[in-house]
């Protein structure tokens, strides 16, 4: 599938953990900071959930396999791909790529939350799609 | 299966994200925390990579499905629960829940890193298991 | 003085960088933890904030001193003192021990932001006193 | 005084609290990340810190002041400029703006750790000075 969106970040040292390497769940925060720079060219998450009256694009599962360890000034680009539209779902892959080399790949599901008299609950993704490609 | 180690957390402030609740990614580093502390009854990290000869008890891969969204002062508890041993591979399920609802459940699966002359490699997970077991 | 308030918390490997050492920013982010735990007492940040009128009480400044370096699994205290009520700025101290060890202490400059036609102001602290007080 | 070193940044999502803006111990480590990425061009701080003996250039003081909330999205510049080189301390100076907008200014002073029989003592900076002026 083709990308859809990427960016490039430098690891630094508070990244990382006394192991020398990266903390894992940093690189979960890379998968989010690429899908936000994807919505900033669309006016970014809030002004998306201000007009689809939603309260955030949030995560129901994640998951992700880790390759190789990263280091601090270690430059990487994280490609993500949109991979399927479910009627109340939106499945994205990710790639973290140093050169050639895959670092660690991973998966996001998420979900368009609203707020309901029940509490939360996860919207029809039609509107966030058509938004996003109109 | 019964719970290996747990522990209770009290979510902050910065913990949570512009939508009000917990950040995902903080959520493995609950995860992280749960399997630190266990380690720390057998003397902690350090010492036990120290006498194994390793550098890090890492992660390959992780996944988590994030069931109710958590706010600013939840407490809630991380049971953590040894799912399986492989021969290089240790299986580690969590569940988050704050009093009797399931609030998040993931799973890492982790290896003992060994520095080699070819890099990084996946150690035996025997001489792990001894040493927590005896 | 005496303390406001104040909590335990425990380091974790996740908090240290590739010097092994806590990554100094948590250690503010501890002090964060321990104002928001004190105001939890009264409702929690979101509650006072709404029946203020304001969007939050954040930082004006900040600074700390690192008396010693702390390392994964070390127990410390937080002990939060309220230095001085200004017109529009609450003085906070913050002392760091481990056991009778002070490891760190510092201060924190908040004010009560509210949202104007000219952007975020600092409004009269006297409100947020009377609450706290009431 | 002249910058040393600069970046830019562009703060996500997740770097931001539930009042929708910088979450402020973020800052302090963006700090960090300028000093690093300054250290990148002389070997990076491991490499540094093997050929001087030390174990990390690690913090003794650090203070910021908050002159404008930031939000998701913004780029901003960190610029950091050597304000003094004590005998064992290195002070660093930091300005973040955004535009002309000076959105936080900061200051850290530094030591260079070595362990000795009596635990960590700040050694001499003269070495450090020498090695990133050669």
């Amino acid at each position: 599938m083709t990308t859809t969106h990427s960016l490039t970040y430098t690891v630094t040292f508070g990244d990382c953990d006394p192991a020398g390497i990266v903390f894992y769940p940093n690189i979960y925060g890379w998968f989010d900071r690429t899908f936000h720079d994807w919505l900033a060219g669309f006016g970014g998450h809030q002004a998306i959930c201000t007009e689809l009256g939603a309260i955030g694009l949030g995560l129901m599962q994640a998951d992700a396999k880790f390759r190789r360890p990263m280091q601090p000034n270690d430059t990487v680009t994280i490609a993500m791909t949109v991979r399927d539209w479910g009627r109340k779902a939106l499945v994205l892959g990710y790639e973290v790529t140093m050169g050639e080399t895959v670092m660690a790949t991973g998966e996001e599901v998420r979900g368009m939350f609203k707020r309901t008299e029940q509490g939360l609950s996860a919207g029809e993704m039609a509107a966030l799609k058509a938004l996003l490609e109109r």
